[in-house]
């Protein structure tokens, strides 16, 4: 997998996402990473699973990890949650 | 797994459901399953990564699942994303 494979979600809309997702697997890739950070989490499984159960019923959830990182803030360093759900098909 | 060992998310503040999770292992449980659809998703694994982070770093994560479910709402019915995230110690 390629860094080319990977959907960062932010605050778009959802279908912004599954069109990502879905372009991705339609220019040939085997496996896609969506992955997000906060409160954009929720829209990471909302795409994953519209992407799924509207348009690529025979793609599989192969991974889900999630973990912390470390950011910057104008008032110090603060954790945030991040997602990463690898789609293959 | 009993189905007393489940910790659903709502609205309040992460550390109610830290300390639920927390709560759940020190009374013996082997597993907790933290489980939450919409916008909670984001707040589940802040929870989890929070419990495990300050105060379960021995705590593994087993398994996470997402999906779908359908929820009638006023205006019919309504497709909601779910996550759980089952966490062992």
């Amino acid at each position: 997998m390629t860094d080319d494979n990977i959907v960062y979600i932010g605050n778009k809309p959802v279908m912004n996402y599954v069109l990502a997702v879905v372009t991705q697997f339609n220019n040939g890739a085997s496996e896609v990473a969506v992955k997000a950070r906060g409160k954009a989490i929720s829209r990471a499984v909302d795409a994953v699973e519209v992407s799924r159960n509207r348009f690529l019923p025979e793609s599989k959830i192969k991974e889900i990890k999630i973990g912390t990182e470390k950011i910057a803030t104008d008032r110090g360093d603060s954790n945030v949650s991040i997602i990463e759900i690898v789609m293959s098909k």
